[in-house]
């Protein structure tokens, strides 16, 4: 993949001699990573802002062989799972960590997670994350759908719920640092689904931040490396748990629409977007949500606390991830007090209903579709109800339609 | 866990400078096993039995990874599979080994265990133990049986034989060795069966020794580390072949009442407790158990060979283990020419029929339940016929109810 | 197993004084393979033909912990895997490749191998291979089978796609080298598929080649290691694409009979052995074959690319495996152009179909099977027309019996 993404830097202009750059791992090099620190007095002792990125490799358990990227920008310290198909651990900022309290207390290798098992369920053996992709191939609930088999007929296969990707472990993952002026650090992964008969997908992702900023991005590009079509799905299921998720903190996201996934969530969609304190046996609501954008297609979607002092945002063109759920799971502390942000393709139906709904997009041989998010910690009343106003001027004066009753799925 | 341990150190009046730790591997260290020897001459050097042991790391085939913890306590040398759910492959004494020959002749890393296959009987692909933990969700034969999903409803998975609890790798392992007589050894660890949506059980594990000892003893906790009440069922599957199962062998436990499993075991229940030496074509039989207890609630199990020179005992309190299943399975040396003698919170059938049985313990969340078993090897007449002895003592003159037809299963 | 070896090389005659010998990994020796190099100069400096064996472990993606040997003997250069029971990965001759182009990139570790998962297809995650055994319990479709459970009743299972044997790290693997003209080159290895209640088979594996030759050579001992009688099933998968594939590129093999394995592939059979170009879209075309022998009972097959300049050949005894099934591929380069030359005790159907055919092997207790192949590496019009004269003379005046409708299946 070397070429790509030499295309790619040709392209920003960018030249070698004005960056640091360090392989971690890689299948073209017959690499793997190791214990490293990189710092900023070393590379780039002109910034004003000291950063540093850690690399270690986790042992004991179902961790044994995991490695992490922790990249410290100075204000936020992001811990990235090469291992776990670049999926983000924890983002923190000042003591306040976000991120949830999964009741899997590891950060677990693949090799210790069956997404078979459970009736598709495995995928939670592994659950821990703050941001994790789910696709490439499908994502959302568990269950039977189509596919053509290698005598062209069409063939019956289980998805397991999310897909594969957060439990595919990423190869040319690398460093880079820019030596110039704002001192960008970039970490790119590829993640990839291939195979004969099935999938050839491919995920180049991209986080960067800059030194001193309380922001990154990821910028992801999934490549259809195969001739001919290929459906595809991503949806980043993006996890806040304590101490931003609290009873009485708020979801504001501007949306035309609130559909309840099911019944349950049907009966409290008037409080679609307020949260209660971690509640033994609270069963999960889910609404799937149509967002809006502002003129540039551009939403800002927040979570923030009670007190309005502490908040994550994401912000992100509504066109590269038209559909929106929200996961609440606000149960109890030991069973994992989480709400999810979920952008995406689609909603986390089955497959073979996102496909009836038109939810599926099909990318030719050779095509590539790119998302890109931006990630905010906001500490402070100040900086949280800045991005709040971002949230409400999209809103406008368009008042959310709010659905009592599930659309009925099909099949 | 740091300070459940120390909690338990505090209420047994040890402190720290009376005792020799060592952490073997450890998420929260973040460490894995390296190569290492402890013994008597550098921590007790005044131990009137020497002791070793030895940790080592296993090469080659299916066994790549593999961590064995091999303690040698002057008499016994038992050796644990910290990578295997702290299972027991083998113990020896005097050159005897307690153990058997299973047709799996590596001991296999769950990696290359996928107990999915095979209609849910690839746990069979790494079995090798003398002592093997069959649960913690579930143990017993495969096949579905229903659960609470994500939104609350029921549904139905297909379980998988003896739960995954063996092929879990264990955390927070260390060894602790007192510095004063009587020199107890322990290896602690802990093995976690915790997703979101799913069980959140922990299973705390302490193999306890006394150099110049032929016992050893077994501590378990099982915590329900959720906050709603959630089921979980344990047996313990203790194995042994050659030298002391042959041709006359006998299985020695005070019992109240012997059901036959199936048919094929309902034929041969007059004999159920005798063995057939290696028999081609042998198909198991299986007896379910209800064994007798001593005033303080104490039972003692024995294997003898013919002559009575060579045997292993199980001595536990029946109210914390009240099932007992004993699986003859004498087939050719080849297939694997072996006897289970199984302690458990049930009988090995699905687990839909242990529960309409009511033989599924539920643990509310946060609470525990701890099994205690001390194993024995026995080597001479004198010793065997004592741990008879008290086989007889419990069972008295209450003569054993045979039942000749197998118990109808529902569901 | 040194015992098994010790009386194969007493059977030819060899002396441990004559041959080099170097364990790479192994379950007796606990060992694991080590970045190693060995080389004609040190160990056969007085060899006409310079030779080099690499040993090494590739890392970074979904090859991390893949062991590689390579084996230069002057002309090839052969591509071993013993992660993945010692098939090949390619053999190289003046630059020419022989493999294909998978569209899976790494040379995958069995860890990250579900063979269970996309209704049994699995497998096909990590097909990347020249030449990989599909066995040894089964190979072919998968589906649900039959077999005898634990309590001796017939249950059914579900089979995966061609077995597990492909993704079994081999144990036992070691290096040989005569010291004496002509300095034969054996690398052998052990993988087995064992288990209780399940099958005990176990491979031999050893490809030896001679410095300066164009062919090397794979004996393969496959044994009961169980009491009673057990079935197997072995298809040598030997995969082959570009140069050696392309536009009229032809198959040459004698044969008595072609069958088409479905409609799709009969409706093509008048150019059965002759192949397009790259075609996107192309539904894999099949064919069920009956091959004739020389009166020695060997036969031999050929790909030859279009002016007959680069070919690949087997050799082999039509007796140890009597049918022949041709795979066509030839969609896409990046889908993957490939067609397989498959050897086997059957043909790719389920097994079941095979059984009922008569076409699944049983071995007895102890017993076991021999299956010899000799591959070459053709270079220039000269050597491939050698080779096609010996596929030609051993069709003779015997024409093959096109069939244009498949067999039914039963069931």
């Amino acid at each position: 993949m070397r070429w790509l993404f030499a295309l790619l830097f040709t392209a920003s202009g960018v030249h070698a001699q004005d960056e640091f750059r360090q392989t971690l791992l890689s299948v073209a090099e017959n690499r793997s990573a190791q214990a490293l620190t990189i710092s900023s007095k070393d590379v780039t002792p002109n910034a004003a802002h000291p950063w540093n990125i850690e690399v270690k490799r986790l042992h004991g358990g179902k961790q044994e062989g995991v490695t992490l990227v922790i990249v410290d920008n100075g204000v936020l310290k992001i811990t990235l799972i090469p291992t776990r198909g670049m999926g983000i651990q924890e983002v923190r900022r000042a003591g306040v960590r976000i991120g949830w309290d999964s009741p899997v207390k590891e950060i677990v290798h693949p090799q210790f997670v069956n997404m078979t098992a459970r009736g598709g369920l495995g995928w939670l053996d592994g659950f821990t994350e703050f941001v994790v992709r789910c696709g490439l191939e499908n994502n959302g609930q568990p269950g039977p759908d189509r596919f053509i088999n290698n005598v062209g007929d069409e063939a019956s296969m289980d998805l397991t719920l999310h897909g594969k990707i957060a439990n595919q472990p990423a190869q040319e993952v690398e460093i880079v640092v820019d030596k110039k002026h704002p001192f960008r650090i970039t970490v790119r992964g590829i993640v990839n689904e291939r195979m004969l008969f099935g999938p050839k997908l491919e995920l180049m992702t991209e986080l960067t931040t800059t030194p001193g900023a309380a922001t990154f991005q990821i910028k992801d590009v999934v490549t259809n490396r195969g001739a001919g079509p290929e459906e595809f799905q991503m949806l980043y299921h993006v996890n806040v748990g304590k101490p931003v998720l609290e009873a009485g903190a708020r979801f504001e996201a501007p949306v035309a629409k609130v559909t309840p996934y099911n019944k349950n969530a049907g009966r409290d969609v008037a409080t679609w977007n307020q949260y209660l304190a971690p509640t033994t046996g609270y069963v999960e609501q889910v609404y799937l949500l149509e967002p809006l954008a502002n003129k540039e297609g551009r939403t800002t979607i927040l979570l923030a606390n009670q007190a309005g002092t502490h908040g994550t945002s994401i912000r992100y063109q509504v066109k590269e991830l038209p559909y929106l759920t929200l996961w609440k799971n606000t149960g109890a502390d030991a069973d994992g007090y989480v709400t999810g942000l979920e952008p995406g393709t689609n909603y986390p139906n089955r497959r073979s209903v996102e496909r009836q709904a038109g939810r599926v997009p099909k990318l030719a041989g050779g095509v590539s579709y790119s998302m890109s998010l931006e990630f905010g910690v906001h500490l402070g009343t100040k900086e949280v109800d800045a991005v709040r106003a971002e949230v409400q001027a999209i809103q406008g004066d368009r008042k959310p339609v709010l659905v009592t009753a599930p659309t009925p799925r099909i099949p």
